[in-house]
């Protein structure tokens, strides 16, 4: 059976063998570069139209296009603790700065979190004379825990 | 033996007793509230002056300032996967979307990483009509693999 | 240092010393049993006039009426799969049934989730003449995942 | 050979290829959407007549209908922490309100267990005006520990 | 505060102190060996009548008679995979046997499990000419899964 | 290569087309029934003799028959904690009567253990007026710790 | 309470302090220094005159006397892997060579096991002019497994 | 691609149809069957003029007996703690004698370690009217810290 | 999909076959050995240049040389503590070192680390008439914790 | 009772108190600053002569001198992957470049390993126009596979 890893695997051979990029692949179904990556990685559920699109830029077959419309079973990751260093560095600043954010969520907003759901984030290069800079805005509802 | 951990839990009952905001301390020693925060929940090495001040501020003896300008064995979480929600989200904006970063930086920067040692953080409140928002700004230096 | 999980124990020895029931010190302060258990539990935060109760109830000091109000550490098991038989049944629910669950959401509202922030839960005795029931009714917010 | 894990994939590809609904499904075999879904998904066990119907509705074979009345080697998930949030948000729910559930079973029934076995479950949208919540409804017969 | 385990250590230490026997302790109260002695290693729950006997032969303080009455958090050993040889012998059992169990419960029962609640156990010395041989017999209640 | 878990899925296969018992298998060869299942589901050896008899039940070819009687690599889970209910509770009641069953046993016999190979096991039913019961016992050789 | 694991510490701070070589005490007690060595540091029951005399040696109270003769939970490592090098290389021989030792006892003795508690070890020096090596002998009774 | 685990695989199913023997096998290629079995098994590396041998035995391609001789990614089990009773024993030896085995080498030879890799082993049957016996030797060169 | 995993194990395959050495590839492409081989095992980025002298050598397709350019998924050990000798020894140094390591990077730079992207190394024999050592050099460019 | 983990924190305590340098600690007692400070964190054992005058730096008592000559349990991680950047930077090297240093070992020595026992280490700063960097040299004992 054709599975949703299946057509990750399938448009990234076919995005290295095109030289497309995730950019350019964001402005043409006209949403963020975050989401339309996240989605092909098989992370996010496109409508059917962006589903019609990528479908069309990679070559995907009815199915295929019908998989990318399905809910996924998140997680991308195949360890725990993430192997790769790009990766691993956002899971040192979770493990060294988790508490730090936990207390300042806590004194601004009161006792709730961050949605990870009603989410969006924002990659970006910011120049800097002592070299580049990695920017990751991450902007979430703030939910608080109802009392009942 | 007196050890950071114990410096962090004074720290943490002085502030809950005299009602002190994160905010506040940092105004008071002229760093950022993330800054602050970590090093006094024992993430972080304070300098001789900050450390003084935090001192101060919270009564600590000349051993436990002492031990604010040592670096500390990081990792501030008890566990690999993280039980408390809020923290819980960070990681699973990870698992959700570390491919996703992990694709946007090296197409934007090629091959190498974000720091988190040559890293900043800022927290702050996003007001929206449908309900306030988090904001989380991370900016790290890009650091390329060496070819040698 | 004292900490929630001291306050924890110290209410569960006067709870146990002088007969309480959750239900009467939910009743007393007015709010439903399972939010007052989760709190005196060490998970939930109260605000300070049922802190101040709460205190009354079982002769807190004021540090540990203050403790009350602070967002706590979340996560009240000793391992990431419980031993305990009541709670492993909850666990093996979420084993077997969790994508079950998963797409019965998804077939009625769309890709998102249900909020265990936004949410709260009812345990009731369902009475049947073959033995009567354990019922649990759990309520959250649905939260779709936003498009950006 | 062919698994109970094959014919889960091939119902999930077909009922995807052709637009079919859980709660359809279950209405045409006259038994709830949520045993319906465990059963197709690899978790249940149906009875022979129940088990030609799902055959006939996805064209299975023979032997793929007799494996749907096999018991089968039960857990759904591939991890031991969920890493899909919709899933996750059901762990942290045992995580957080773990203890409390215990509690509130033990002051109704005493020192018994919730059957995961003997339960029945139901998902229903419940509309609100602040946004429709998730409702899921859990009943499972009361076990008392047996005294020898 | 004084834990349920605090009680289970201190029967211990009276227990050797004394060179009581389990059997004895057992008949003293009228229930059997593997009740009374899962009892006192904290994993079962006593009526008020048995505490209190197990109180007088322990010498126990008021309040730790009131912790043998109250359900305990269980499991009893400190590793997911046991350490010690005579109850890895029994995980090794699970291990080796356990889908053979399973099969022939199935084979037996139909599509359900045997309960661990509504559970007894007996263990016996069996004489034989080759060494004597342990014997142990469990006998749990037929659950079979409710279909709805 | 063919292994021996394939030998153990092609007997599965053709016991559920073929409508066979475990018991009627074990009597055709003249054995318990829990060591031919265990043995048909990869954890037992057979003699030339019984593989012979049970690749002609099962139409095994001769390499199959081979494998039958090479001591097979033993664990038949594919978790240290086991997902399947049926098997789980068998490792919840190690998990809660593990101490018990070891202080009996060192009670009755000193220091040693129940052996797991020179072991038998009966599985049967009990028939019981308020629900039949599964009865499982047990009976293995004590040995003694050697001291030297 | 007193445990095991306190003895055994007393018994490693007298050691050091007075300079006792495990071989010594086990001259005067008349066993081998490997076994006296392994009921020292808490894996092994010692009989009553065996413990009298560690007693004296090592000034124990009559309790901790009476704890050298119960049946301790066994397992002496803090960790699955063990980190300490000598005990990892052990760890590693299982590894690596598991396979290998399980083949040839098979081959030689047919399917069962060498015992682990029917068993003796002499750990000498073996001089070598390329440098001394350390010998292991092990020697543990062949267990067969029961056809039933 | 071939791996070395191909090759273990090829060789065990030829093994097992022609009857071999390891002691036979090493026997012809004049070295213990010890090492010989480790290297079939994938955990040695031959030299060339052996490494033919076992592929005339075998019937080994080119590519495979030049496989033998690289060496290879160690470690033979598939799980940390071993399932298999065989090898599960060796482990529970190295848990519950370990630390004893650490105090006699540091008593007979100061701070450093018995070699794993400068190590032979041999597995011999050792006659006893009380029941045979399984006899393992190990002799490791002793390696010192080296002090700097 | 042909991953980089494959391309890998094709390049080990044709350099067994040929009986090529690392440090002859590295000098052909004028790399050092240790990069050429990390990225070879797939653990490094080639620029167009290399990555089509390294196709050359090892008879790649063209889409075998694109995954080359591509940042790989990094972390080439199956488990998370490894069982292979050689790369065990490696973190046998980080568990009993890893903390001096931290001491002296401290108190020779500060708070801070030794990068792993900006890194390189060099594996080097080093003769020695008590038997060669393997040399191993590390340089990572020191990173400062920032400050803001 | 006093453990090495006790003397490791007072010595950590009164460096810290006194402004001790590690490498000024080696001086005096004329050994590597690598050596003196694994020895002072508890992972090395000194010599009666140099535990004298580390005893002596740091007020001692005659017991804790006693104990930096016992070999210790070694390993000074708290967790299998570290949590602390600058060690985990050590295990990304181990992750990423391991199967790289293993390949380059086996050319250049052929089947063996590098001891971490007979092994020397030399951390230095390495001054660098473009930043500074840490140089880490480690040199082992080549140890070849004993073929027997």
């Amino acid at each position: 059976m054709t599975t949703r890893l299946d057509v990750t695997e399938k448009i990234l051979e076919k995005k290295i063998l095109r030289g497309f990029k995730w950019s350019e692949i964001a402005a043409k179904v006209g949403l963020s570069k975050e989401w339309v990556t996240a989605g092909c990685l098989g992370q996010m559920t496109f409508d059917e139209a962006v589903a019609q699109q990528i479908g069309e830029i990679f070559d995907l077959t009815d199915f295929e296009i019908a998989l990318l419309q399905v809910p996924p079973y998140r997680g991308s990751l195949p360890t725990q603790v993430p192997t790769d260093p790009v990766i691993y560095r956002l899971y040192e600043i979770v493990s060294v700065y988790g508490t730090t954010i936990k207390e300042l969520i806590h004194e601004e907003f009161g006792d709730g979190i961050m949605s990870a759901i009603d989410f969006e984030m924002d990659i970006t290069r910011q120049p800097d004379p002592k070299g580049d800079r990695v920017k990751i805005e991450m902007s979430g509802k703030y939910l608080a825990y109802r009392t009942y």
